[in-house]
């Protein structure tokens, strides 16, 4: 059966059952290992043609325009660049939903804050290059900070209020305005008909979907299952920071929120007693320490009383100076 | 001789004493009425089908796919209705550089204070429709409060630093916030290749020219002429709000500024002379309250202490509830 289908089961069923049945042949898919499942899938692709780099914003509009002129359907993909299978399965779905696929590798400045790890974030421009032509990417655009925030820079896109400013916006005050400014400017240069964002950032794709959603852009956001590890941590370009020890404690993550998962199907509806367990599991892993563990309102991301519709249990580990994310949506 | 021609000779000769016989022309255009001038034009316009006046954003963006997909150019006119000769004047020109015109009509609760006229603002929909039909536009869009702004709405669109805070945005200091949100997502909406603003609000043009720079809006922001009435107020909705005595009392805005053109054209670069006789002759009448004289640097908003490269000079005054806005730009 399929991934996404057996994903999107245990998303929106509201059979207890069914949800505990379909998420334990995820895990077996997970044991599988991705890579299997993603050749598989590799068959079925045809190459669109040679790949075309682009670094400036007039070149990209040009190639845009008459692509658009053909009514052909554009998909896009943001990146910052250091690809993983994560990025690829974002490529992959845009590669089968859309016409014409736009990956840009960019990172960008305005989403880290002053103690955040700018200048030390993986970068690899030629793999990047070499996995996107692989990947039969239409257009590939790299452009330069001084491009995307010239000299004088002042113009910022908020989405206010709780959604921003909980679970990684606490910790991270300006970084949601920087992800948002920076893909209202990408979108407005590529004019996409669907961009592609992944679960494992789930704060980011829902405040990215508010965004779309409140200033009218005429886009669909689709927002793409977390792709892992074999031993269940998800994919990140930060994971490359962690050192031998720190990647064998990373799965505590996972294991704490397929814990919460069980608990929840069994049918714990307290997000103080779910919230706790995650956290116990957590502090008995050595220098693994705790940013946030959260229950919220998937949509909202306001904390809930009572577990409820749909939910997000999130987590932000920080282990020594690298800060992992994971997280699980459930339909309660 | 054409008054676009005289402004913009006016705005970017280097020569003062043609500078002056420009300007005196320009008066005399004033002179004869701008109602001569319009009818004269208005022979050379052919209509370009029956207007489709639209209220909803998914048909608005169902007529503008059907007519991108035919090529077509748009130009966009957004208005808060209530329509006078001034947006006239954007429409036409937006009728002669497009081969769509779009105008729409929403008086934005977003750009109004807690304090401010948003409840009294004059509105006429028959009227502004008939005005439009009359113009050949070709989608008139009247959209709700609700549909641009439905409950939980919380994404703003804002150009930070001094050129949102000095001028207008001191005394409303939510107000361009509320404009560049609303035309982002009208620009969304609509996809225009170029977007017509008066340079009655100057501010606000050039608030909306660094937003869209800045965030890659694929448009272009066309400045228009202030269209003024025979004595020489610029035309504005809140005109209709002056009592008879406040209107005869009115074009002492326009009479300052004539005299700081003057003191300009015969060498005065000291802003502060000149703002001090701006400010002594609106003082002169009863019943003005200044709100500000500001001479300022014509791209950034930044008071000058020397008048070099393009200025504004812009005046709010009050009479009674009624705050009127006018300027000049001058390049020195």
């Amino acid at each position: 059966m399929e991934y996404f289908f057996l994903t999107s089961m245990v998303h929106y069923s509201k059979n207890e059952s069914l949800i505990l049945l379909y998420a334990e042949m995820i895990v077996d898919i997970f044991k599988e290992g991705m890579t299997q499942n993603n050749s598989a899938r590799n068959e079925a692709w045809k190459p669109q043609g040679k790949m075309q780099t682009i670094q400036s914003k007039s070149e990209l509009r040009k190639a845009i325009k008459s692509v658009k002129s053909k009514g052909k359907t554009i998909g896009f993909v943001p990146t910052m660049g250091f690809l993983h299978q994560g990025h690829l399965s974002l490529i992959r779905r845009a590669r089968a939903e859309n016409d014409i696929v736009v990956v840009s590798v960019f990172v960008n400045p305005a989403q880290f804050g002053p103690n955040d790890d700018l200048d030390t974030y993986p970068r690899d421009a030629q793999r990047d290059s070499d996995l996107m032509a692989a990947e039969t990417v239409d257009f590939a655009f790299f452009p330069t900070a001084d491009a995307l925030y010239p000299k004088g820079y002042i113009t910022y896109v908020e989405v206010q209020g709780p959604m921003t400013q909980v679970l990684c916006g606490r910790s991270r005050p300006t970084h949601f305005r920087g992800v948002t400014t920076i893909v209202a400017k990408l979108f407005n240069l590529v004019s996409p008909d669907r961009a592609y964002f992944g679960q494992k950032d789930a704060q980011q794709a829902t405040v990215i979907r508010k965004m779309v959603r409140d200033l009218d852009f005429d886009l669909q956001v689709v927002v793409c299952p977390t792709v892992r590890e074999a031993d269940g941590i998800a994919m990140s370009s930060r994971n490359t920071y962690l050192t031998p020890g720190q990647r064998t404690d990373a799965p505590v993550l996972r294991r704490a929120l397929n814990d919460a998962t069980k608990m929840i199907v069994k049918g714990e509806r307290n997000p103080v007693v779910i919230r706790q367990n995650i956290e116990k599991q957590i502090d008995g892993v050595e220098g693994a320490v705790i940013d946030y563990v959260s229950v919220v309102n998937g949509h909202s991301m306001e904390e809930v009383k009572t577990l409820n519709g749909e939910v997000l249990i999130a987590v932000a580990v920080k282990f020594g100076a690298t800060r992992l994310l994971d997280n699980i949506r459930v339909e309660v």
